[in-house]
């Protein structure tokens, strides 16, 4: 029975890790959970899996959090705050720690759960896109495993089990092509946050879904891939698959290729995370290749998605700029789903703000520097769009 | 450094072991090297590679080879017949013996092989097909591996690496579709050696291309991974995957499915068997999936290729029952090459001749039963035949 902690329990890494928790009784148990502010949804969680330890990150909500579970028998520890999410990350008894949590806000709890010797699970991607200067080092010096929760990630880790020490050669990560992969170059200038909504085989949130359309998503998962598995940028490519079906591969030293394949199914990973290096039987619908049909591959188009060379770019560059890349990106992104800001204003804006850090940047930066930077990012884009709107709009940015 | 035996050096196995030997000599050796009966080509791979002790199966030719290798320094120990190949098989110093004899004149040295605590890349098939029920005891008896050498089984066992006990679900095994996937059924009765031999992927002999044009070799592969991998019948599958890229996958206990790619290439799965569990860096051409185009798979037709359903029913059967199927397959294909029987006769006789074998099946037969039950197929195979001809042309015998 692996012990589990779960950060971020009430947002959809964390409903899906406790629907895996709740269908595997005999194989899993909850430990200690963290939520943002939906006291009503955690209430319910703790009353159902019982945890040693839980917290909410939104202080004000506890007095309502310590009545709605007042119930429970046994009480667990309740905290409250950053530091209570901390103290949940880095309680005894957890094996794993889910780390749902969105944004640089999961930063300090994963390095709390590292600095506590637990394996991650790793669903947060600020922790190495943003932190994997300081984190990487962490993970080495207390020998925990960095569990990747994400379906490219995972495909990845899966692939590479059994493949010895300096065997891997490239990693391939397939990318659906996101809402506009028919779309011609020029029409791009006019998408509505309607059309960028229209994932064509993911369900997902809708910041994430504009990450698919724009490929930033997959200029991400670059960085992150580069943090996870130590290749250069070189040797990281990424190809257009639009059935989502083969979720990566990777090339070994003999030119040998493996791929991990599945229905898109965000559970299946998740599961792996909790599950390794065991494969748990579930009875979730099984791939048929010919159902699935014909599985096609092409290459990217850089001119049509400006963003994944502002992420190679950045990753390249190393210190703290990917995680102005990830803020201004989140930034740009919230920017155009306010309508406030044109689709192709999302790589104009964050390639003027990384090429305003590049003076500043630290390549060997601290957590706080990191954190610095991301709040920076963040205004920096608001101040970068008002500049744009106010210039003339046939100026061209690129 | 490994120290390599290799059995049937002259054929197409031991030609590409040599090959990716002499562009490894930092990484492997030949200790002991035993051919049929190609001198010319035998003396010259002793020359070149130097090994410690050399044979020849055909032992009228031991004076010829003495002759050719006179001026060999240091001088190999020369042995003939059986018993030399064998003596070949258990020599001392070999980590890997490399079995690329063809038929069930490679099951004794196999034997001997493990028996010897070597591990085997397995390049004949008779070995588990028909050998399966007597060599898997001997495998678990001394501990050693069995390395598959070809493209599918490797695939499998590429995948599996990493895979924990027990988390094997499904195997399913890619078709190329041979030389007439794309034919009607109904002109199958027509068909000329010619048309059979024209495989649209790989490059391989005579006999194996009839065998892919019956998809009689994906039957036998059927048995083969039924053995080294340990899964019922009923979860070995086949699907036809025309381009031949994909070259088998495994689906796992969580519906998590791993695939193996590459160019159609024999020299990829033999340099595994060599190298494992390392990854050799090597230059060959890397796989381009955008140039692969589009991967395809369809559902095998049985009833358009009854050699399917024929392994099947053979593998279950147990016993020397695909000894007999195996045997029976090359006479009736080397019938068919000659042009004394036609086509869908292949299937015809086999099917007769499992038919009578199977009240005299044992079901753990001895290595000497299986041999005799080799023998008596082939033979029961031209009996059948002639008994086909005799009849009128118009009976169905299905």
């Amino acid at each position: 029975m692996k012990a589990i902690t779960l950060l971020g329990s009430t947002g959809s890494i964390g409903t899906q890790t406790l629907e895996i928790v709740a269908q595997n009784p005999e194989k899993f148990r909850i430990v200690g959970i963290a939520a943002g502010r939906n006291v009503e949804m955690l209430a319910a969680q703790i009353k159902q899996f019982k945890p040693i330890i839980a917290a909410i990150f939104a202080e004000e909500k506890l007095p309502e959090l310590k009545e709605a579970i007042k119930d429970v028998d046994p009480q667990p520890i309740l905290l409250a705050g950053n530091e209570g999410v901390i103290e949940v990350a880095r309680h005894g008894d957890a094996e794993t720690v889910v780390t749902g949590i969105v944004g640089c806000a999961g930063l300090l709890p994963t390095v709390a759960a590292i600095e506590a010797g637990k394996d991650i699970a790793l669903a947060n991607k600020e922790t190495l896109i943003a932190g994997g200067p300081v984190v990487l080092p962490l993970v080495a010096k207390h020998g925990v495993k960095l569990l990747p929760a994400d379906s490219e990630h995972s495909a990845i880790f899966q692939c590479l089990q059994g493949v010895p020490e300096g065997g891997l050669r490239k990693i391939l990560l397939t990318a659906s092509g996101g809402a506009f992969r028919d779309w011609e170059t020029e029409k791009l200038a006019q998408v509505t946050v309607a059309d960028a909504l229209k994932h064509p085989n993911w369900s997902m949130g809708r910041k994430i879904t504009v990450d698919s359309a724009t490929l930033m998503n997959k200029g991400l998962e670059v960085i992150e891939a580069h943090f996870l598995f130590g290749l250069d940028y070189s040797n990281i490519q990424i190809v257009i698959h639009p059935q989502s079906i083969i979720h990566s591969l990777i090339e070994l030293q003999d030119t040998s290729v493996l791929a991990q394949l599945g229905w898109p199914d965000m559970r299946l990973p998740l599961l792996y995370a909790l599950s390794f290096p065991e494969r748990i039987y579930t009875e979730w619908e099984r791939l048929d290749l010919v159902k699935a049909g014909n599985l096609t591959f092409r290459e990217p188009d850089h001119q049509k998605y400006p963003c994944m060379n502002l992420a190679y770019t950045a990753g390249q560059a190393g210190g703290s700029m990917p995680a102005v890349l990830n803020a201004a990106n989140e930034q740009a992104v919230a920017l155009f789903l306010e309508e406030k800001i044109k689709f192709l204003d999302i790589p104009r804006s964050i390639e003027l703000v990384c090429d305003r850090h590049r003076d500043r940047n630290r390549l060997n930066p601290t957590l706080d520097d990191i954190l610095t930077a991301d709040r920076w990012a963040r205004q920096e884009v608001l101040q970068v769009t008002q500049e744009l709107k106010s210039s003339s709009d046939v100026i061209s940015l690129r």
